[in-house]
């Protein structure tokens, strides 16, 4: 078992104002699916991707707005869920004045080639 | 793509002062791994039980004690990430006088059998 807070975890720049942490993955033996935690700097936005495997993704601090494969923007915040499935184009806004964080899940795949 | 509040999944009675929400699982289209989201009362516990799949995860609120396979407990507290591998006994107790509340990932082998 492993038991460390999320800062333990080394934060590496993905882009722009966003920091990445993989808080759970192979190298803590993760057999099937990565945690990692996302920060997102006021006004900065997680890229504009897609890719073939989904997210689980669960806002922990900050306010989002989530854009869609079609451009839809939605508003969440703390504690809201959102599901990407495969192949869906997505980001993460922070349209808020503090720090946007989130937690992101992918299938092993997702973290090896990201 | 589908974004929610963890609050609209239903809660569902998971023992004793302990209840559970699927929030993204089979029925959200997830291919691979389930997110739910526990909440225990003061003084409850979640089982102290083994399974042949992992756990990650996440403390949101609250104060945790982690009971491992040896039985040693150790304090857990928001923003805190835990890994359970597969086959180690473990446990998740609220010592804190509110409630505490935790995100739980597992394979979809863990969500259709538990």
């Amino acid at each position: 078992m492993i038991i460390k807070s999320i800062e333990e975890a080394d934060a590496i720049s993905y882009g722009e104002g966003v920091s990445k942490r993989v808080v759970i993955g192979q190298k803590e033996g993760a057999p099937n699916f990565v945690m990692r935690v996302f920060d997102v700097a006021p006004g900065k936005t997680s890229p504009y991707h897609t890719h073939d495997w989904e997210h689980e993704v669960l806002i922990l601090n900050g306010k989002a707005v989530i854009v869609s494969h079609e451009g839809v923007e939605t508003p969440a915040r703390p504690m809201d869920a959102i599901f990407i499935p495969p192949n869906e184009k997505h980001c993460l806004k922070n349209v808020g004045e503090k720090d946007l964080r989130f937690v992101c899940l992918v299938p092993l795949k997702g973290e090896d080639t990201e």
